[in-house]
This record gives structure tokens, sequence and C-alpha cells, in this order.
């Protein structure tokens, strides 16, 4: 099985873990009635994007959000990427996480954001947040019945090496739940989207939350999904909606096999 | 000092060595009394590119050509990256290599085509580069009054891990000696050195042949320099000519302050 619809799920966040909940659990059912196999929500749909109050609305792994994340993904029968939420461990640190789940509600994964966003452009954004989370240490590819599927968080996208890491893992799609803003938004989003997924041949899938200017951190919002040639495949505006686009992972394999990089990559030497 | 002026050289290439080298050294004059001070000439700038010539134009390193280039950055007080020639070495095997010559003419570095163009696009364009070079291992980067410069060719672009190498090494700049063509051009050309720029947090500049419709393989030219923000700076468009513009390393130092990428990688884990 090759071919599968995927659906990113641009939905608005407001600061009611509840509201937020609610709302997911509609579109996601809206995207799977539309077909979907594979949803995905953005990056910390759960609560504002703002290092004080993550711990407010951080939960542990067995937590009711997970217990109903993994609940929405089984009604609906779809392999969820259930976009990221503040996940406290034992020891009261924070992470940055997405949980994933089969269509049957189980925990297949979770990726914890490996690369915090700490950043302080001139003149834009400055955002630091290692004030609140600590970060995750490996990469993360699961299983599906369409083919190995990686998953990383907004800022990890930065790093060349991760996607080279999954791509050589298997993954020929990997879906970045992620909320760039109004200063890296315009110059980066799209152009590293397609990069990626030139570079890796695989499909990128980014997943934002829609654009409100009403919170203090602004999202750029363009939820985008890009293939292994580099086009933007679909692409959202700003306003809450779904992108529902087909993939067909034979593509991946017919430009690996076209474009020898992967394989080039392989047999290179260290360089030095 | 951190600024410095670049010179990229999009030459129109014959199937005459005496032509192509006597075209390059007055164009290198007419940079050099702009005010030039690193000037680049293209990939296989001295024949056709095309792999049943190469062993034809393939010289040894202390060849005439390589003679009369080192020549040609002494008369006229440049650094200089003389685009790319067919290497024969004392085995008979032959390389796609860069010399690098400060301005006195002595040879600083010298860069051989790591990763071969070895490509087959369905409806687009095929060639093996394999059939008739022998591949370089070792990346390149050379000390100028400026800063460090990184050299790569082509193919090159296309290994992510090449310029973060470079890039971890110290290089401020990376000079590329390319020649895309019509099927990965308009896909990809832009978009690379743009996106290397943003990664790596460095100048990238690409110096491609002028356009020839004549010839078998037909470059994309579009030499281009971009930024550490990914912005295009300048870019030529498919006629002979010269981009001329200042790089200001300062630069790089800002944005790797405000953005930081590149520490961040140096501190990660290995994914695994």
């Amino acid at each position: 099985m090759n071919k599968f619809k995927i659906a990113l799920v641009q939905l608005n966040v407001t600061d009611s873990k509840t509201a937020n909940l609610d709302n997911a659990e509609k579109l996601v059912k809206k995207a799977a009635d539309s077909g979907a196999d594979i949803v995905a929500l953005p990056e910390m749909f759960i609560c504002p994007y703002n290092t004080k109050r993550f711990p407010e609305f951080a939960e542990k792994a067995d937590g009711t959000s997970v217990e109903r994340l993994s609940r929405v993904a089984s009604d609906n029968g779809i392999y969820f990427i259930a976009g990221t939420i503040p996940e406290l461990d034992e020891s009261g640190r924070i992470y940055n996480t997405a949980f994933i789940f089969d269509s049957k509600g189980e925990i297949i994964g979770k990726h914890r954001k490996i690369h915090l966003f700490d950043i302080n452009i001139k003149g834009g954004i400055s955002f630091k947040e290692s004030d609140a989370l600590s970060p995750g240490k490996t990469a993360t590819v699961v299983d599906t019945p369409w083919g190995k599927i990686g998953v990383a968080i907004c800022f990890d996208i930065r790093f060349a090496e991760l996607f080279r890491h999954m791509s050589l893992e298997g993954a020929k799609t990997v879906v970045v739940p992620a909320s760039f803003n109004m200063t890296t938004g315009p110059a980066h989003w799209d152009m590293t989207f397609r990069m990626r997924a030139v570079d890796n041949q695989l499909f990128m899938a980014g997943c934002a939350p829609a654009r409100n200017p009403d919170l203090g951190y602004v999202s750029w919002s363009n939820s985008i999904l890009t293939d292994p040639w580099g086009r933007i495949v679909d692409k959202l505006d700003v306003d809450e909606g779904l992108l529902l686009h087909e993939i067909d992972h034979g593509y991946v394999d017919d430009i690996r096999t076209q474009l020898p990089i992967l394989s080039g990559f392989k047999e290179r030497e260290q360089y030095k």
C-alpha cells in the first residue's frame, strides 16, 4: 500500500484546553469523514505558545488529554500525529511532545522536540523555549500500513542531519507539527519544507495553528505539503481549515532511482 | 578584514581550450579592474561538459593550463577559484578539479569533485560522470585575508553534510563552480543555494557557464550569490557576464548569534 490520504488540521488555538481538545476532535472527525488515513495537528495545539503557560497546561503521558487523543484516533480509525502538548515527566521536567497513535488508539511513538527554540533576531522575534522546556534526544520514525513516517517538531527542521537520519531509517514522509512566526515564516517556511524534501527525497508535511493576532506568539500558519522533487503539493493560508491530500510513496521510490542522492550519501567518505 | 568583493565570471565555453583560457583571462582582468578581491570561474570552463571529451582536455596539476591560471591570479593580484578542469593524476585517473590560488599565484587548495553526477531523470536529463571521472574524497576550505572560504563543485551541493562540514571548519563563504542543466536548474538551483546558506549561516556563490544551446549539455547558467538569511543577493541571467558584489563576513557572525543553529548542532545528540 503506497497511497494514503493525509490531513493537516490547521486549527485555531485558544487559551482553553477543553475548547482546544473539543475543536481538535471535531476537525479530526471531519478529516476522517473526508477519507483521511493519517491526521496531524499543530505544535502546542492545546495551549498558547508561551513558556510561562506551559507548566499550567503540562500533563503526564498517562494524563486525561493523551487518553482523549487516543480515543480520537480509535473512534475515527485513523493514524494520528496528535500535534504537541507540554509533557510532564516523573522528575518534573517538561517536554514539547508529539504523541503518535495507530488506528486502534495505541501509542506507536512519542517525539520530544530535540532542538529547542532559542532565538533572538534583531528587529524581529525573541523567544527562549529552554526557559521552560527540556530537550528530547532521539529521532522518531514509526511504522504505518503505508510505510515509515518520521515526526519532528518545528525548530527541529533547522537541522538537516535529523532529516537525513530519518530518511536513512526509512521514512518516506516526515510530519512536522510546527509554528513558525512572522519573522522566520516569510523568510524560511516554504523553502525549508521544500529543501528537506528534495535533499532526503521524501514528502514533508508541516501542520501549523491558524493565525491569531491576539496571542503573544503569532503563528505564520501556512500548513504545507511538499514532494520529493521540491514542489509545493498543497498549502493553506492563515485561517482554520484542513489540508487534505493523497500521498503516493511510489513516487519516493521513483525519485530515489532517478537521482541517487541517498545511495551516494551512504557511500560517501567523511570529507576529512 | 571582513569585507571583500567577489566576482563570478559566467563565461561562454567553447570547444577550444586556448579560446576558453584567453576568454577567462580577459574577463578575470576585467573583474580585477573593477575591484574584485576574489574571482571564480565556472565548472569545466575549459572544455565541453562531455564525458567523452574529458580525456582529450585533461592535464596534470603541473601542466600548462594550471601554470597559466596561476599567472592570471598573480598578474591581477586576486584570490582565484579557477573553475574546474579535467585533472589527470599519475595513474591515469581523471578528476573534476578546482585549483585555488592566492594573489601571488600559489596553489592554496585543490578540490576534486566528491559526488559525481550520475543521474537519470524520466523525461529529463541522463548523465553519467563516473564513466570518465574518479571522485575526490576530502572537503576543501582555504584561508584568505577575509576569512575561510569553502569550495565544492556542482553535484557536491546535493549533499547537505558536506556544507555542514565546511561551516564547522570555519567557512563563511562557499564558492561552487557548477553547471546545473535545463531539468534540475529550474527545479532546484536557486533554492539549493539559498538553503545551504540558511542552514550553515554563510554566503553561497554559484558560478556557472553562460547558456549555449549548441552544446550537448546546456547549462542553466544563472550564476548566483545568496546570504546567510537565504536572500538572493545578486544573480545573472543566461548571457556571458560578471556578477560583482561585496560580501561582509560580519553579517555571518551576526546571524550566527541571532539564530544559534551551528552551536545547537555542535551540542546535539546523534539522534539514536
